[in-house]
């Protein structure tokens, strides 16, 4: 195996990377500037050393704690639980959003092996037993799993004065009712908003 | 901009990969096994250090000359001419071809400043004037450009004794005739081959 084909190997080992696409990059980048080479090999190097969770919040950052859980302008009374670090950039993409966040790291999956203990739900329940918190917001994917997640940590904190919501389910906006599934459109019934 | 928004926009300039698919790489990567990293940072750092371009046929290569051109075991009477180096690798795929190759690097277009003395059309000729070369399969792509540049090598080599062909067009192989372009389908029909 040349250099090259060492570099289609581990590119085709990136998620959504094919063997075509990985070839069409390693091809491209073999005929790139140099310099952006270089900036693109030190990036994927270093990304690990400069990256990490915050300690308060899970949430991926260059300083820990991170950026949302030290801002002063956040509302400390809302918490949104979310299943990977990236949930919370999409969510702050939306600017609809302004308390703090919780990653929990996964799903609850038994065939996967991954119970409670392996989520980071000890460290969510900690922190509302602190008190300042009013409100979790529930923000798993509305997958079995995510259901299932959402599920327990509510349970689980039915005891304490907090209120627990999930993320709303219904027709995607500019969607098509056409080319929705069955399930989505009975939810979206169901729970129609008032005009 | 932190490390991560750095490192989604560097992904995001290589081929096919918008900032969507960017970002999950990025992501990937953050969370992906160290070692997988290092030597994918490793890998794209050497690449243009460890190949380069064969000194006889152009194709990217580890030593020079290449493998190809050094094999005593493939037809030196055969010259295949391609557009880039790539497609050397997408022909010896299919295991069919047993010639040589010739990669002169582009296309003739004027639109984007690109005419014969920008190719490596010269040192075609050299190979050939050499005089052990009876047969060039023009293999450019079947584009306006790629047609009119196999067209003027073509119209080059007419004074030397040497036969000229061109890749031939027709139905991609699986292909449906209800997908088919008019253009191919016409081509297929005027060059129908006999059962």
């Amino acid at each position: 195996m040349n250099a090259l084909d060492e570099l289609i190997d581990s590119l085709s080992r990136l998620p959504g990377v094919g063997k075509k696409s990985a070839t069409r990059l390693a091809y491209h980048i073999l005929g790139a500037d140099s310099a952006f080479n270089r900036k693109l090999s030190e990036q994927i190097g270093a990304i690990q050393e400069r990256i990490v969770s915050c300690s308060i919040c899970g949430n991926y950052t260059e300083d820990d704690p991170c950026e949302i859980c030290t801002d002063g302008g956040r509302d400390r009374g809302v918490i949104c639980v979310v299943e990977q670090a990236q949930d919370v950039a999409v969510l702050e993409q939306t600017h609809e959003y302004r308390g703090l966040y919780h990653v929990i790291g996964g799903v609850i999956s038994p065939i996967d092996g991954v119970g409670p203990e392996d989520l980071r739900i000890g460290s969510l329940v900690s922190r509302i037993e602190r008190g300042e918190v009013e409100e979790v917001i529930l923000a798993t994917n509305p997958t079995v799993e995510g259901d299932t997640t959402a599920l327990y940590v509510s349970k689980l904190l039915e005891a304490r004065t907090v209120r627990v919501s999930r993320l709303a389910l219904g027709l995607p906006v500019g969607g098509d009712l056409e080319y929705a599934d069955r399930l989505t459109i009975a939810r979206s019934l169901r729970h129609r908003t008032a005009l």
